[in-house]
C-alpha cells in the first residue's frame, strides 16, 4: 500500500489560468485611491505594472491565456505531481483518502514561480528592464531571481532585514542567480530612510519592504515592482495549481469533499482551490475548503474586513480585506511566507461570501504534523507547508473518530530544504507559541486608514 | 528556444538493473581477506550485509530484477526529468546539443535514495532492526534516514566531524526522519576512541566514520552496514538513472557522443554511464565517457590502481581500487560527496579497462560553470554535480570552437539547496583551489598495505 503519484502527459496541461471573478455572485469591492477614496482607473497603476498584467487584475473573463513562452517554461517542472498519500493514510490509521499536490519541484522549491515567471515575461515585452520586490522567507525573491535570469531582466530584492541577517542562504541563493539583494528598511529610499530615523534597529517588516520596493519601481524609468502574492493577477497564475489538480483526480477517480491550504497573501489557497470553486459557485458540488493560518498571525480568523493600505509607507492604493494593520509585524515564528498583515483582497471577498472556513493553528502542531508527513511520505515540508499538513492530518483523524471516509486534498507549496533552522529550533525545544489577545488585535488594527 | 523536458509513462520504468560484470571482457579482481590475502567468500559478508545484497555484489548476471516494493517507492519521484538544456546551449553559442538528467527530484534532493531504498528493503527482508552507515556532505545520510523511516529501520549515522559541525542543518534533516546522527570519531566504537586518543582534535574522515559504522554492524545483533558508494551493489541499483535516460532519448530521437559525470565513490557516474557502456562493450557504439573529479581528491587521476583498504581501521576486506591511501583526508573544498581516498573497484576496473576518459579539475572553475548552468537552466547544482557541469560545458565549449555538433550527455545528479555554505564563500570569494604535487600523492601513497 504505497504512495501512488498521479502525473500528467504535457498535452494535457492547461492552456489558460482560471478566473475567478468570472463566476463570483457579486463583484469585489473597488480599490480606492489613498487621497480622494474613490475608485482608481486601471490605468493608475502604470508606474508598477505593465499593461498586460493590469489588465488581467481588473479581468473579468472565464479563462486567461497562458503564453506560450510561459507554458515552455513552466514545462521544465510542470505538471507537478498529485500523490494519494496512502503511506500517511495507514500511518493515521484513518478511512479518509488524503491526495497532496507537489509544489516543491519547481526550480526554487515552492509554487512562486508560477507567477514569477508570467511577471517576468509580461515586464519583458512592455520593454521593462528591471523588477523590484520585496521578500520576506525569500521563498518568492527567489523565484523572482530565477525569472530574472530566465528573461535577461534585472532584480533588486529588498529582503526584510532580520530575514536577511537570519537567512543568508536563501539570499545567497537570490545572488546566485544574479539578483541584488537588499536589506530593509534600507537607506535607498525615502521610506526605508523614514523608517530607520525613527527606529534605527528596525529588523524590518514586508510591509516596510513593499514601501521600499514600491517607491523606487514608481520612480524610476523602465522599473516596475512584482508582487509574489495578494493581487488578483498573482492568485490567477497559481490556479494552474489547481487546474492541473483537477485533470489528475479525473485521472484517478476520485474528487475531494474538503480542500485545504495554508493562507499568507493567499496564492497558493487561491491556486489549488478556486478551479474547484467555480464548480461550487455554479452549484455543481457539495465541498468544504478550509484555509489554515498561523495563529501568530491570524488576518482571516481575528482581522477585520476593511480598506487598508498593503504597505507601511502608505504608497499602495487602498484595498478592502481581512487586515491586523499595515504596522502589525508579526513576532517569533517560523513560516516566513505567512506573515503578512492582510490578506488577498479577492480571497477575503470569498471568505466574506461564506465559502471559506477559516482556522488559526499554532506552530507546534503544525511542525510535528509536518515531521509526521516527512516520515510517512518522504518529503520534508516547508514551514508555511506544515500549516495544511495539519489541517489535512486533524480533518483525516475527524474521519478516523466518526468511521467516515471522506476525500482530502491539500496543497503542499513547498519543501523545506532551506528552512532547516526552523526544524532544529523546534527539535530542540526552543519554539514557542503565540496567540494574540483581543486586546492586542484591536491595539494592532487601532493604525487603520480612517474611512 | 526553451529547454525541453522529456518524460516516461511509468509502465516504460525499467524493470530490472543492468549489471555490467556481465558484460565485462575481463573480470574484476577479487576481493582479498586482509590477513590470508586470500580471495573472500561471499558468505565473509554476513556479517555486514543481508544475504540478498551480498548476491548481488558477486552476480554475474546482466539484469537484476527490480522488487515491486522498491518500485512502487522508486515511483514517487521517478522517472527523473532528462532534459535537452537548450538555454544553456544558446548562452553557451555553442553547436552541440547538452541533455542532462536530473535526480535533483528526489526526497533527498540527490541520487542516493535509489539505493538507500532497495538497500533498506533487502535488510527489512532479512529481519534486520538497525543500519549503521556514514556520511560526510550528508546526502547519502539524508537517503537512508529516509528510507529507514519508509521500512521501520532504525538508522545511525556517523557523520564526519567537521560536516557534523559546519552542516547542522543536514543533520536536523536527517534526524527530522527519526535518524539518530553520531559526529565521527566518536567515543562510541574501538576504532572512534582509538583515533581520539592519538589525535583528540580528530575533524574527522570518510575512513573513520565507516571504520565506526563496519564495527558496530559487524558486532550487534540485527544491525546491519549500508554503504552509499564504492560497491558494486550499490553501482548496479544506480543503473536505473541511465536506464531510463535511454529510454529517454530513444523519445527524443537521439543518442550522446559523449556522457560526463562527476566521481567520487563513483555511483553516480556508474548509473548513467553503464547501461550505455554495455553497449559500447558489446561492440555497438562509438562513445566517450569522461569522469570528472575533484583536484583536491583525484583518486582517478593521481591515486594508484592497487589493494587498499576501505576504511581507515582497517575493518573492512582488501580491494583493488584507484586510491589515495585510506588514511587521505583532502582538505579545504565543498564537494563532500567526492572526498573518499578511493574508488569504486568495478569503475576503477573499467577505467584500467581504457574505456573511460579521467579529468581533475579545481573547484572554483566548478562553481563558476554551476553558475552559468543554473542562470541558464533554473537549477542550482550541488558542489558535487558542478564537476559534471564543468566536463559538459568544456566539451560544449570545444564543440564551438571545431564547429563540431556533438550530442552531451550528463548527469546533475543534485541540488544545492543544503549547500549555500559553499556558494556563500564561493561568492565571497573565500574558495582556494587546491592541487597536489607528485611528493604529496606519494606521501600519501606511503600508507598502502604490503601486498
Amino acid at each position: 500500500m504505497d504512495t501512488i503519484k498521479y502525473i500528467l502527459s504535457e498535452d494535457q496541461m492547461p492552456l489558460a489560468w482560471y478566473n475567478i471573478q468570472a463566476d463570483l455572485p457579486t463583484p469585489m469591492p473597488p480599490v480606492l485611491h489613498p487621497g480622494t477614496k474613490k475608485a482608481i482607473a486601471p490605468h493608475d497603476l502604470e508606474p508598477l505594472f505593465p499593461p498586460e498584467l493590469i489588465r488581467q487584475e481588473v479581468s473579468q473573463e472565464r479563462w486567461i491565456e497562458i503564453p506560450d513562452e510561459v507554458q515552455s517554461i513552466y514545462r521544465q517542472w510542470r505538471p507537478t505531481p498529485l500523490y494519494r498519500a496512502r503511506r500517511l493514510e495507514k500511518a493515521l490509521d484513518t478511512p479518509a483518502k488524503i491526495y497532496y499536490k507537489y509544489e516543491g519541484v519547481s526550480p526554487a522549491g515552492s509554487h512562486k514561480p508560477n507567477t514569477a515567471i508570467p511577471q517576468a515575461y509580461y515586464n519583458k515585452q512592455a520593454g521593462v528592464k528591471r523588477l523590484t520586490t520585496e521578500t520576506g522567507a525569500g521563498q518568492w525573491g527567489s523565484s523572482l531571481a530565477i525569472a530574472g535570469a530566465f528573461f535577461d531582466l534585472e532584480v533588486v530584492v529588498y529582503m526584510v532585514k532580520v530575514s536577511y541577517q537570519q537567512k543568508p542562504y536563501r539570499r545567497a541563493f537570490m545572488e546566485g542567480y544574479g539578483a541584488r539583494v537588499v536589506a530593509s528598511p534600507s537607506d535607498e529610499t525615502e521610506a526605508g530612510r523614514a523608517i530607520l530615523q525613527m527606529h534605527p534597529d528596525s529588523t524590518g517588516s514586508l510591509g516596510i519592504a513593499i514601501s521600499e520596493a514600491v517607491e523606487v519601481a514608481a520612480q524610476c524609468d523602465r522599473t516596475k515592482y512584482a508582487l509574489g502574492s495578494v493581487l488578483n493577477h498573482v492568485l490567477l497564475h497559481q490556479t494552474v495549481i489547481g487546474l492541473e489538480t483537477l485533470a489528475q483526480l479525473e485521472q484517478a477517480g476520485d474528487y475531494p469533499d474538503i480542500i485545504v491550504g495554508c493562507t499568507g497573501g493567499g496564492s497558493n489557497f487561491a491556486g489549488i482551490t478556486f478551479p474547484f470553486m467555480g464548480a461550487k459557485l455554479r452549484g455543481e458540488q457539495q465541498l468544504k475548503f478550509v484555509a489554515i493560518e498561523p495563529a501568530a498571525c491570524p488576518t482571516l480568523t481575528k482581522g477585520k474586513y476593511t480598506y487598508d493600505f498593503g504597505d507601511i509607507a502608505h504608497l499602495t492604493p487602498l484595498v478592502k480585506m481581512h487586515t491586523l494593520g499595515n504596522s502589525f509585524v508579526p513576532q517569533g515564528f517560523h513560516a516566513g511566507g505567512l506573515r503578512y498583515h492582510g490578506m488577498a483582497p479577492l480571497l477575503s471577498h470569498i471568505v466574506e461570501l461564506g465559502l471559506i472556513e477559516t482556522r488559526a493553528e499554532p506552530q507546534l502542531g503544525c511542525f510535528a504534523a509536518g515531521l509526521t508527513f516527512a516520515r510517512a511520505e518522504g518529503i520534508l515540508p516547508a514551514p508555511e507547508a506544515n500549516h495544511a499538513v495539519k489541517g489535512a492530518i486533524d480533518e483525516a483523524l475527524r474521519c478516523k473518530e466518526s468511521g467516515n471516509s471522506k476525500t482530502i486534498l491539500f496543497n503542499l507549496c513547498g519543501h523545506g530544504h532551506f528552512d532547516m533552522q526552523a526544524y532544529m529550533d523546534y527539535q530542540a525545544g526552543l519554539l514557542r507559541d503565540t496567540e494574540y489577545s483581543a486586546e492586542e488585535v484591536a491595539l494592532a488594527l487601532a493604525g487603520l486608514p480612517v474611512m
